[in-house]
């Protein structure tokens, strides 16, 4: 694998995707070869998924809610991630498996280590060269998501409270691949910390 | 566990469902409380998943496909099959675990062993009383399709094969599980073998 992987993580309203979207924009004006994925999603089955997923008026189980989120993972890494690694492309994923230790794991309760064997199996093993975790504190970030939520935004304050929890548990186990970055007023700021970590850790 | 668990497996055009829903109705009106499902599907959820797996215009990779059947599955385990078992009912599903073990184990190639630890997760160790495979050769069961075929109808010959194979191998590994029933010409004699079995090994 010659190419370079950077995933992004964090809670609902963090900026993830306004911060990943930056950085995969000014990756490309340096020149990179840059794929830029969101999750659960970035090819047509997994958008299919994602619908279920998000949809509030489903009620799925946490074993179910893990598998789909697997599925969909599975499907992107064969299409995209792996061969664009291949070829020596940076691959920037907004949510990766990170994100189902955290919410399904940490904060649904679903066994750690299925989740980590689980998967291993369907990344095929591909681990992210570094990943962004943005922290905020939750009561800031939902306050983002007052008009429309989906079906994961919509669960209780505890929750999210365990997820965030659980992204520092996983953060003190892999000091060295995750990257806590706490989420400035100012985009920019925020943006520059995390070009500061690309630049040291992955280019 | 007081409840008693009945799946069917075969190939396409077998059919299973034909004789699953014959048991169906020969056990309620012996006065039995019978649930009936069918897989993957039963719940809002599945079919929701069954349409992602069935649509042939989807192209989704090996392992994807093997955990989209899982969260299917476990929904339905959750939802029904669990919770009818513990009420002491009879549940009757055509297709269960066996299917993925044979259609993407043994048919595509997806790792046996993976397959297990993750069925035993994903279907909360729940395991049938009995299973009948219903032999059918390929050729006689896929004359059966011949003006609509869903994605995984529609594959190779050689691939129906395999799976067809796939559950011989499942069925010597399981001899007291499993049991085998050429499918007859006259459907009323397959219904009767079925019956048989059932009343010698389930009720």
């Amino acid at each position: 694998m010659k190419g370079r992987f950077i995933t992004f993580e964090g809670s609902e309203g963090c900026g993830k995707s306004t911060q990943s979207r930056l950085l995969y924009q000014f990756l490309k004006r340096k020149g990179y070869n840059v794929v830029y994925l969101r999750e659960p999603g970035g090819v047509r089955i997994s958008e299919k998924i994602r619908k279920i997923l998000l949809d509030p008026d489903n009620h799925i189980a946490p074993l179910c809610e893990t598998l789909l989120y697997m599925a969909a993972r599975a499907q992107v890494v064969h299409d995209v991630i792996k061969p664009a690694l291949f070829k020596g492309r940076i691959v920037i994923c907004d949510r990766f498996l990170d994100s189902t230790l955290a919410y399904q794991g940490f904060g649904l309760g679903v066994d750690i280590n299925f989740i980590r064997r689980l998967g291993s199996f369907a990344t095929e093993r591909i681990k992210p060269d570094l990943t962004i975790f943005l922290d905020l504190p939750i009561k800031k970030g939902l306050r983002h998501r007052v008009l429309f939520k989906d079906r994961i935004e919509k669960r209780s304050y505890q929750y999210h409270l365990r997820v965030r929890k659980g992204y520092f548990k996983l953060g003190r186990l892999e000091p060295k691949r995750i990257k806590i970055v706490r989420v400035d007023a100012d985009m920019r700021q925020t943006q520059a910390k995390i070009r500061e970590l690309v630049e040291k850790h992955v280019l």
